[in-house]
């Protein structure tokens, strides 16, 4: 995510030259998480156990009734969170030494809000096949691969491979937390308005991770239309120039058959979805449906300012943390995991990441109006919802190997 | 290491049957290490810190001053503990899934008798190239590299390499942890017979990993003559088929140009080395000079039995905590990681080596004896005092980035 990316990075430099004064630098001194051990090891009794001789008949067990992995090893809780730092945050392409801190705060979300230990590897790799292949090799220390801020869009093929050649979860969170949060949160908009996901007709602004991802779930979700754009205007059938992922959209997308700009395609939309880093003016807005619903998601600049936007539609949310509805990862990726690792799922199917949706949106109930259409990632009722909803889709869809 | 291990192993298809009959499945149901948060997450400010926006300004300071990631991430403090499954303790080549306890149980132990978050990667892999890349990829992520059961002689080219291509430390234990602890034993069973190691000829048996870095060690810290043996007998110049460690060893060492057995070189020999999994007869053991020190390491079996070893020598030793002095790399590998990450050491290099066996051996002053020539692993002035060590010969050396 890239929520107040920006921000920090027109401020980095100063911090950089004085990090003491910077209480973000405070914090991060020494790292945020650490490796500690479940188990005691006072005596030469313990070590016998927990090291040699003890461990090699769990070594052996396992050689012999691989399954054992599961219960005698921490794999089975365990998530690698990979990167190779070249689409952090805002900060583009920033090395994988640099990238560490965010691979690190994942893991700390990840046990804080979950349970789930997370071990940030970030790679010096760029390529597909290698990074397809490092991890492929990484794989058997693992019970889950969270993909974390790798550029568009080679993220595409390195999460389609790696979840064809493996038999656990693979889940881009750059692509599939921003999308899980943003039905949940459009899902409760459209209640708030009476309508449902098949009544509203959506552009979206921004082609990249986050934008292809909304627009895939929107459309397994049955929204009524949605037409995407990039930076030379709206995707269509026979534009020039696509790459093979913006081929797709266009072909699955745009029923109205938009060729002009975002802010064209925006006359008389009920949806508008900013993940461009783009902006539209108050009169695109404006010329919008009744009731229409604006997520002007871009960090730290929205697509259009929150209070522009809401003097001309009914509910607007964004990726801030200062505005109301703010659609924020950390609402689902911990439930997720947490769930997939409950059942020992060998996948994420998008099944399980709509239900993760329906079960973040079921969290907000009679406290929905304009200004709460999403709960807080601190209200302690979303990652056991988003957890129980997972696995429960996990066991319909016959991925998991736990019940 | 390979305490114990056959033993384990004989007993491990029982237990694979009836795991909860046995106390070491117990103990690592669900694994023994896991992931913890050093800051607390309560609420929005700290979220804001932790993760965005804070954590933006420390990656891009990161990213202008690539040495501030020794501060502000875990990485300074964080070993891989690197395995492909291929030589685990005694039990062979059982492949990454089944070595996960003992890697398991290396991260227990470098956190609790140093301080050291260690992460074990068991990896799907075992060609020396694939290997060497993985490795490579995934340096920017940690502070050291810690190589374990990794069959001979890939081992070898494998620890070579990363070690030319990495500016971190990068320790193979099987080889380098056992060379310590023998040499620290070496030096005080030397100690308690009134002669340096420059007095003594030694036969070693067995030309794998362990029995490779003994020799070189044992060369380092200047042995007196030294001869290894292999299944087919002596290493001596010219012999046929031996592979380039073996050329190489054979051209360092045996001045005396034993061309035989095992056994026969034994005759008149003060020390004998046992680092191979045979056996040497009651006979051989007699012949030996008189104060010979006999150090049987293979395990369960040790080449001569400890108690038939006593009737003829001055001092046994063995890897097996059932019988004194036990050769045991607890004592060197986590005070030798510590020692290198608290100075930001880019290598570990031989000094450092036989600094550490140096410290070792010095832990054992007026309580040297024939049945106590090396600490216990729950002495508590062991890890310290490698620790300081080889943070002080790391200085020495030149390879130390801060003071």
């Amino acid at each position: 995510m890239t929520t107040g990316v920006a921000v920090a990075a027109t401020s980095a430099s100063a911090s950089a030259e004085t990090p003491e004064l910077d209480p973000a630098f405070a914090l991060h001194k020494g790292g945020k998480i650490e490796i500690r051990s479940t188990v005691p090891v006072r005596d030469a009794d313990d070590l016998s156990l927990a090291y040699t001789p003890g461990v090699a008949r769990v070594c052996t067990a396992i050689a012999d009734r691989p399954e054992l992995a599961d219960d005698y090893t921490w794999v089975s809780n365990v998530v690698a969170v990979v990167s190779d730092g070249t689409a952090v945050l805002g900060l583009g392409d920033i090395g994988p030494a640099a990238a560490m801190p965010v691979m690190e705060g994942k893991a700390l979300l990840f046990k804080e809000f979950a349970g789930v230990d997370a071990v940030p590897l970030c790679l010096d790799c760029t390529d597909v096949d290698a990074l397809v292949e490092t991890v492929v090799r990484l794989a058997p220390s693992f019970g889950g691969i969270n993909l974390e801020d790798i550029s568009a869009p080679r993220c595409f093929e390195v999460e389609d491979r790696l979840r064809s050649l493996l038999d656990i979860p693979v889940f881009h969170d750059d692509q599939h937390g921003t999308a899980i949060v943003a039905l949940a949160a459009l899902q409760n908009a459209a209640r708030l308005t009476g309508r449902a996901l098949g009544d509203l007709r959506a552009v979206v602004a921004g082609a990249g991770a986050s934008g292809v991802a909304v627009t895939r779930i929107l459309l397994e979700a049955g929204i009524g239309d949605i037409a995407v754009s990039d930076s030379k205007g709206m995707l269509y059938e026979g534009r020039d120039g696509l790459n093979p992922v913006k081929q797709a959209l266009a072909r699955d997308t745009n029923r109205a058959g938009h060729t002009g700009s975002t802010e064209e395609a925006l006359e008389g939309a009920d949806v508008f979805l900013g993940l461009s880093g783009s902006t539209v003016s108050e009169a695109a807005i404006a010329s919008m449906a009744p009731d229409a619903i604006v997520f002007a998601l871009s960090n730290p600049t929205p697509e259009v300012h929150p209070e522009v936007a809401a003097k001309h539609v009914r509910v607007v949310a964004t990726g801030r943390s200062d505005f109301p509805n703010q659609i924020n990862n950390v609402l689902a990726f911990p439930g997720v995991f947490r769930g997939a690792l409950d059942v020992r799922a060998t996948a994420i199917t998008e099944n399980m990441k709509v239900a993760a949706a329906n079960a973040l949106a079921g969290v907000v109930r009679d406290e929905l109006s304009e200004t709460y259409i999403i709960p807080s990632p601190f209200d302690e009722r979303v990652a056991p919802a988003v957890t129980a909803a997972v696995a429960a889709q996990a066991r319909v869809d016959g991925v998991a190997r736990a019940k």
